[in-house]
C-alpha cells in the first residue's frame, strides 16, 4: 500500500485524491495546500489529514510517495523536500519553470535515490497514445512533421488559474505538446523558433503572451509546428482546443479532441462536453487519472515509473528555449546533452 | 473473490476474459466452447481451464459467477444451467431472441435466488451516459423525440459473425438501442412499427434483413425512431455508425461515435480508429469492460447488479413485436405488464 | 425578357427578387404583398412597383411570369389566378397543402397552357445533387433506404413564419425531403406510417406538431425515414439541422448541412454561418437562388422547367398521407395513379 | 464582349474556358499550349482555335484579355507578350516565382496601360469570404493570429502536375495563403521564418520540399502560422486538406474544408467529394469560376480588377523570403515598401 500525501489543493489535486479513492495499493493520506480553507475542503471529500506547511504534512505522516500539484513555478521547493524526505514524487508538468529549478529537483531526487515521474498526462490520453503506438510501431513510417495546437479560452488565464500572470501558454500548453511531439515521434528536439504577442491579456492585468507560436527542430531534420493560445472566446463550446496532426511518410494520423463527439445546446448555450474523463459507478475515468493510477500500480509492483527526470527537464529546457526565442526573435539551440 | 466461468469464447468472451484480468475481486477460471480449439485458444490466453460443454465447466469448477456470451439465439440454455447451479449471470444482450426464452431464464434465475445482469453496455458508454444523465436530472426537460442510427458494415453479418442469418439488425443492434431510447428517456414503450427490407444479404446466403427503421411510441406518447442496417459499404472507416439525437423540450444533445475524433490514412486506406476502447498500461478500457467490472464489483460488495431481467425482458418484447410489424406491417402493442 | 411579378413580400419574395437582380433574362417589374409596408419595401429595394392585390398586378403588368411566394397554405388564388393570366408559374414548395388545391392549380395551369415549376430547391443543393447524381448514374447500386433529418430550431415556427400554426414540421420541411427521396432514389412512394407528438409549440399558441416521423414505403418494397422538428433549441449553432443519409447497395453516402464547414465563436454565442448562400460580388448564390435563375433561363430559351405539376402533386399526396397516418396512427397508403 | 485567349491548356486552363462558358460579356476565341493534343483537345470541347505559340495566337486574334495558366514558373513571356499585346490579364497565382519575373510582368502592364488580375481564387471562396468580411467588419476585434494549413497528397506532386520539382507546396500551396492571411487580417508582413524538410519527394525523384511552416509577422506584431505539406497519404478522402483558423480578439473563427459536409463510401474507398464547385444546370460554379467571372464583368463594366499587381507582387516577395528562410535558417525580413 502507497501512503500518499498531495501537495496542493486546487483543481488537481483534488483531482487526484478523487482518482485514487478506492484504487487498489492507494492510500492516500493528506492534502496540503497554503491556503487553509483549500486543504479543509479537499481533506473533509476524501477523509484525508488537512496541511497548510508541506514540511510539518512531511514529517508527520509516513509517506511513500508524493504528488506535487502546485502552480507551474511552484514546484521546486515541495518536490525537494518530499524527495529528501524520501518519498517518490509525482510532480504536475512543467517539471519546472527555470532549468535551476529542474536540475534542484533531479539533484534531490538522486540524492534521496527515490523515483520521480512527471505528469504529461496525455501519455495516457487514448488518442495520443494511438499516435505513439502507430509510429513506434512502424505503421506510419518515418514521423516527417507534427501540427499540434493546443489552447484554452480566455477564461483559463482570467478565472481558472489565479496565477497565469506567471505562467504562459507555452508554459501551460505548450509543455504537453513538447513532450508529446517528442513521444510521438521519438525524437529531440535541437532547436526551436518562437514568434508570438501580448497586449490583450496584459491589458486584463495578466502580463504574459496571448499567443506563442513554435517551430520544433529534431535530431533528424525533420520538424514539428506547435501553436498555443490562452485568448479563444469563452462562447468556443469547449474551454480546450487540442487538434493533433501526424504526417508520417507512410500514413498521416489526425487526432481533432475539441469536439469529442458530444453536442449540447440548452439554455446555456452549446457546449461540447466531452467524451473522455467523468465518472464510470462513482470511479473516475480519463488520462490524469490513468497516470496516477499507474503512478501507484507500479511503485506498488517495485517497477521503474515514467515519463521521468529526464523528459521532464528535456521539456523545461525546450519551453526555455521557446521563451528566449520570443522574446530575442531568434533562433535557439536546445543542447540536451549538456545536461547531466 | 468471485470465481467467475465464461460460456462462449469468441470476440465476446475472450474479452471479457481480458476484462478482468487482473481486476481485484475477479478469479477467471474457465471457458467454454462448442468449438474445442476456440476454447483452448482463450484458455491459452488468459490461463483458464477450458471446456466444450458448459454443463462440466459448471460440475466441476466452483464457481459463483457465470457469463453468457454465445450467440444472441443461444443465451437460454447455458443461462438456465448456469443460474440452476447457482450461479449469478451476466448474459449477453439480447436477453433472448423469444418471449419464452426470457421467461424460461427468468424462472431460472428466481427459482435459484441469484442475481442476472443483461449485457446493454452502451448504458457504459461515456457518450450515452451523458444523454442519460443530463436527462435523469432533468437538464433536457421533457424528452421529446429521439433519432437512433446504429448500424454495421458488411463485415459484421457477413465475416464477423457466423450466424447472422439466425439473428437480424434488430436484435444485434436494435437491443442496443431499444433499451437506450427507454433508459435515456425514462419511458416504457406501448407500441411499435417497423418497417424495412430484405434481399441483399439473402443473395449472399445470409437470410435476415437488410434494414430496419422502427418507430417506438412511450407510453406518455412522445417516439423515437431507431434504425439499424447490415449493408453499409465495407470502405466506410469504421465498422459501427451510431448516431444519437436526443430532443428534449428544454435541451437537445447529438452524439456522433461513428467518428470518435481519431482518423487515419495510411497504405490499407482511411479509418476512424475510435477513442474508446483499447488498452491502458495493459488494461483493458472501454463500456463492456466497464461493464464486466461493475458485474464483479458489485457481486464483490453484495450489491444488486443491473440492468436485469425486467429490462432484458422489455427489450426482447420490444424486439419482437419489431419483428412482428416488420413481418406483417401492422402496428403492435407492446403490453410490458402482461409479464408477471 | 422575361417580365416577372411576384406574389408574396417576405423572406422568398424579396430573396427571389434578390437572386434575379441582373440575371441576364429576367426583368422583374412587379412586388405584391397584403401588407402594403412588406410591398414596398420590396418594391424599394429592387426597383420594383409594388401592389397589395395580386389581381391588379397581373392585370396591369403584362407579365410573363409569376413568382408565388406566399404562405404554404396560400398558393392556390395567386397560382390559379396568375395561370390564367397566362403567365408560367413559379410556386413555392409545397405546391398545395390539400389535393384539391393541388388539382385546382392544376387544371388552371394546364387550361392556360402555360408551364409550372415547384420549388423544391434542394434540387439545387449541391450535395443534395451529388446523391441524385451518384445514385442515378449507377454509382450506388441500388437505393436500399434513405435516413433524412431536416429540423428546425424554435425560432422558425416561433419567430421567423407568423403563420407556422396553419403549417407543420411535415409540411414546411418534409416536402422537401419527401421529394428529395423521390429524386434520389428515383422511385414512387406507395404508403406511409407517421407518428409524432404536439403540445410544445401548441403551449405557446402554436398549435401544430412539435415532432414528425414518417417512414416511406416505395413501390419496389425499400424505404425511407423522414424525420422534421421545430423544437429544436435556439442555442443550436445553426436555425437549420439538415443530414441526409443514402445507404445503396454499393455505396452509401452522408450529408450534413447542420455544420458546413465555417463556425464562428464571438460576444453572440456559437454560430455556424453555413458554406452555401451569400454575396458573390453583389450577386446572391445558393440553392434557391440557382433554381429561380434556372426557371427564368429554361423560360428564355423555350425549354421544359422543372420539377413541375406532377412532382408537386406527388409531394403533396405524400404529406397529406402523412398527416393523416399521424391523425390515425394507421398505415396510409399512396396511389399516385389515381391522380390524372 | 471581351474576346479572350488562354495560355496554358492544362487543368486550370480548361477550367477556365468552361468557367466562361455562356457566361454574359465572355467570347472565349482561342487556347494556346505548348503541347498541341492538349492545345487541340481544349479547343475541340469549347469550340476555340488552337495555337502552340502564344505570340502567334496573339498576332492573329483579336483580344481584348488574355489569361495566363502556365506552370507557376512560367508566367512571365506569356504575360509580358500578352500585356504588351495590350490585352488585360489574369495570372494564375503566384504572379511570379522571381522578384524579377514580378517586377517584368508589372513594367509591361504598366507599359501597355492594362489591367491585371492575379488568381487568388479564395478571395471567391465563401469560407474564406467570410473570415476576411467579418474581420474587415469588425466582428473580430483586432487579429491576434492565424492558423492556416493547405496541404496536398502525394497524388499533387507525382502525377497531377508535371513541373512539381520547379515548384514548392509553398509556391503552390502557400501563395493561396500567404494572399489569405494578409486580405483577412488586412495587414502587410514584415519577416519570415520558415522551417521544414525535403528528401521523400525527392527519393521519388521530384526535388522539392515535402514539408514548409512558415511564422508570418506582421507590422502590427501579430503572427500567422502557416504549413502546407506535399506528403498526405493519397488514401486520404480529399486530394486537399485546408484548415483556417482566425482567432481575433473578440472571435474567433473556425474554417475546416476538408470535409465538406458530403462523404461518399463504396468500391473505390472513402472520398470526401467537397460541397463547393460542381456544376449546377450545365454551368461550372465555384471560387476560380466566380474569380473568373468576375474579371469578365469588371471588364465589361470598365472597373477595376484585383487583386492586382500590388497583392500578386507582395505574395512573391513572401513566397521568395520563405524559401530564402528554409535555406539560411534565418529571419527574412519582408520590405515591400522597397518596390516601386
Amino acid at each position: 500500500m502507497q501512503r500518499i500525501g498531495i501537495i496542493g489543493g486546487g483543481i488537481r489535486g483534488s483531482m487526484y485524491a478523487h482518482s485514487l479513492r478506492g484504487f487498489p495499493g492507494a492510500d492516500v493520506r493528506a492534502v496540503c495546500d497554503l491556503a487553509e480553507p483549500v486543504a479543509l475542503k479537499v481533506a473533509d471529500d476524501f477523509g484525508l489529514s488537512a496541511y497548510t506547511d508541506h514540511r510539518r504534512m512531511l514529517a508527520e505522516q509516513e509517506l511513500d510517495a508524493v504528488i506535487v500539484a502546485t502552480p507551474d513555478f511552484a514546484h521546486r521547493q515541495a518536490a525537494v523536500d518530499a524527495a529528501s524526505a524520501g518519498c517518490h514524487l509525482l510532480v504536475e508538468k512543467p517539471l519546472a519553470t527555470t532549468r535551476e529549478d529542474a536540475e534542484a529537483i533531479a539533484a534531490a531526487v538522486r540524492a534521496a535515490g527515490v523515483q520521480c515521474m512527471v505528469g504529461f498526462e496525455n501519455r495516457w490520453n487514448p488518442a495520443v497514445r494511438q499516435l505513439r503506438e502507430r509510429s513506434a510501431g512502424g505503421a506510419l513510417g518515418r514521423v516527417l512533421t507534427q501540427n499540434i495546437l493546443l489552447s484554452n479560452t480566455y477564461f483559463v488565464p482570467t478565472t481558472m488559474i489565479g496565477w497565469a500572470a506567471k505562467s504562459s501558454p507555452a508554459w501551460f500548453l505548450m509543455s504537453h505538446t513538447v513532450d508529446a511531439a517528442a513521444w510521438v515521434s521519438g525524437r529531440t528536439v535541437t532547436a526551436v523558433d518562437a514568434r508570438g504577442s501580448r497586449g490583450v491579456l496584459a491589458a486584463r492585468s495578466i502580463d504574459t503572451w496571448d499567443v506563442v507560436h513554435a517551430l520544433l527542430t529534431f535530431d533528424d531534420g525533420t520538424t514539428a509546428n506547435l501553436t498555443s493560445t490562452w485568448v479563444l472566446p469563452d462562447s468556443m463550446p469547449s474551454v480546450v482546443d487540442f487538434q493533433y496532426q501526424v504526417i508520417g511518410e507512410d500514413s498521416a494520423m489526425y487526432v481533432d479532441l475539441q469536439d469529442q463527439s458530444v453536442r449540447q445546446a440548452g439554455p446555456d448555450g452549446f457546449r461540447w462536453p466531452g467524451l473522455l474523463g467523468g465518472e464510470i459507478d462513482g470511479r473516475l475515468q480519463g488520462p490524469p487519472t490513468w497516470m496516477v493510477q499507474d503512478f501507484v500500480t507500479r511503485l506498488e509492483r517495485g517497477e521503474q515509473v515514467g515519463p521521468g527526470l529526464d523528459e521532464g527537464a528535456a521539456v523545461t529546457d525546450v519551453v526555455v528555449a521557446i521563451h528566449e526565442s520570443l522574446e530575442s526573435g531568434n533562433t535557439v539551440p536546445v543542447d540536451s546533452g549538456s545536461r547531466g
